[in-house]
């Protein structure tokens, strides 16, 4: 194995789409950006690009770093590099931003052509089923007929396997990660509240707080409190933060008292900073609404029958957002159908965000996975 | 067994304290008093006292209805009453709003006689030791010098541990149910979020709200949703909900669109209109606070080696917020101290919330401890 290195500096680059996209909730957007990275090469024969989709907060930057900024790696840098589980000297990777995000790609910041301001909550909703379809025009312009892989964890696992079920022969490959095949009624339950900190901060101005010069960071920092409770496990918590004072001693106050207040505050501060609220809800919506079955009577079998990729499916023990169960799920349905699918089980402590560490095992069993696929 | 018949029309009493009270936290509450209400009779020797400890949301009003309102059954009325499991033609049952409460117990919105304004933020921090306290107070009113058995649920099951540490001798029996001997990092963390949820509403002014003739009702109406979603388990609400659509299709917006949208906002609106804030906030902190085996190094044994009540320790498989795994840790520490200790775990899918619910077996445990309790 040679030694694990960075992509190291990096560039964001730019596509156009000036044809129309129909979006599965009505409507169309007439043109759009997205905005995207790639690391490693394309071959010549155009066989070893592999897609990097994005979870709730994610975006482009998969791997290296900035060339002006020290701390900017990539929010899967330990897994994309020369050496590393999705090895860059062997694939051409691609990370992009999905549409209505707010890292770059056209989205709720973005001018709307109709009103020259700021789409704001106008932005349309847009699905996983309607990523997919924009990146499969990324895919067109960067002359890629068919991908090697598609992988992503979470939100980015379900674009992963949507992308086997809109366009069965442009995926070889599917790794689907730390995801399920839709919400279960806890899950909107969690996002619900998340919403509802948003859209019911005076600062929100019904979406259009940019022209407010304000953010409504109270509800997007509670936002992000409650999704980083369901991010980590219980026993994650409690090993990590337990129920350390952080003055050695009760206060009485509302004032910091438990370490996992610190941490929870900090996190929803830092991300109430940089993330747009908008995109916020139209990711959460996007969570929601997925639900490949439903045009099937649930029939998830059913669902995943025009699957033609290989797949590889992984949970997490710990992950009480999308417990193994709800992978499991999507394992059935596919070998159901005949598929060929590997299934891991990984035995880490850190809940739901052991999808973005490097723990021995599931790296082991990537590295594996990605050895195999012939480019 | 005779038919289970409501106590009936009830009305709640008023006792005052002149003594001062000292608070864990440090310093005192120079007056207060305390709401509560009875059901039953005292019997001559005053041995058939059961005192109902209440949880985060729960009040003085434990079984029967007022005269005046159609729809107020107390909280646990499925429980209290002629002929059920704590059966009132033996025993002679208390409920007590706690300090701090805003259902008529001395509390935020209480006349500060400092200032002659209402408390709010400024009303000192109670912990569930000032709550048993104050209890003991009413007992001593009431010529009750020992409780046949102290019960409580959640909060509540902590208070009746409290007693059996704090009032050894003034115990016989405590039943401590879905409860745990402290909070994890987890608990905290939702508690955290809910706390932040009110403290950061505009609407709160730092809890001097009434000043103002608002109520923080956008944070009270997060709060409670958070809390709701760990009052049920996950099965629970996919059973009672799933992913329903209320309107049968998808709408693509953020009106209501689930079913657990719908429930989850309701649940947030009711109580944001009847709830205090500042009783909210000193509830979740009771909560945060009580740890007896932090005086102990953490040695839970050596904290319950006081006890000499005869216990009966509850839980509810599907109970995520305590989890049957926390009452196995007090059933533990307990039995190390050799006392009388029966414990139950029963298969209730209703998550935290089951401990209020009339399921058959859970009320065969309670009516067969409850029998055997000799008055």
């Amino acid at each position: 194995m040679t030694e694990a290195l960075s992509v190291g500096v990096v560039a964001p680059q730019r596509a156009c789409f000036d044809e129309p996209l129909p979006l599965k909730g009505g409507g169309q957007l007439e043109r759009y950006e997205l905005v995207y990275e790639t690391y490693g090469e394309l071959n010549a024969a155009r066989t070893n690009a592999v897609l990097v989709c994005h979870a709730l907060s994610g975006s482009h930057h998969v791997a290296g770093r900035y060339a002006d900024e020290a701390y900017t790696s990539g929010w899967w840098d330990n897994l994309v590099g020369p050496g590393k589980p999705l090895d860059t000297n062997k694939f051409f990777v691609i990370g992009v931003n999905n549409l209505g995000g707010c890292h770059g790609s056209t989205g709720p910041r973005s001018m709307n052509p109709f009103s020259g301001k700021p789409w704001g909550a106008e932005f349309p909703f847009v699905t996983v089923e309607d990523w997919v379809a924009a990146q499969a025009r990324l895919a067109d312009q960067l002359g890629i007929e068919r991908f090697a892989a598609v992988i992503g964890g979470s939100l980015g696992g379900m674009q992963a396997l949507s992308w086997t079920l809109q366009y069965p022969e442009r995926v070889r490959h599917a790794a689907v990660i730390a995801s399920a095949p839709k919400l279960s009624a806890q899950n909107i339950a969690f996002n619900e509240v998340a919403r509802q900190a948003i859209l019911t901060d005076p600062d929100f101005h019904r979406g259009h707080f940019y022209a407010h010069g304000v953010v409504p960071v109270r509800g997007l920092r509670l936002a992000r409190m409650v999704g980083h409770i369901t991010y980590l496990s219980d026993d994650a918590m409690g090993e990590k933060f337990g129920r350390s004072l952080r003055h050695g001693k009760t206060l009485y106050s509302y004032d910091v008292e438990f370490e996992i207040e610190s941490y929870l505050r900090h996190q929803g501060d830092k991300f109430a900073r940089q993330f747009d609220a908008n995109t916020y809800l139209l990711a959460t919506k996007a969570l929601d609404y997925y639900d490949p079955a439903f045009a099937h009577d649930g029939d998830l079998r059913a669902a995943l029958a025009a699957a033609r990729a290989d797949f590889l499916v992984v949970s997490f023990t710990t992950d009480w957002r999308f417990a193994p169960l709800r992978s499991r799920e999507i394992v059935r349905a596919l070998v159901a159908n005949q598929r060929n699918v590997s299934y891991a089980e990984i035995d880490c402590a850190a809940g739901h965000d052991s999808f973005l560490l490097a723990d021995p095992v599931y790296h082991a069993v990537l590295t594996a996975w990605f050895d195999r696929i012939e480019v």
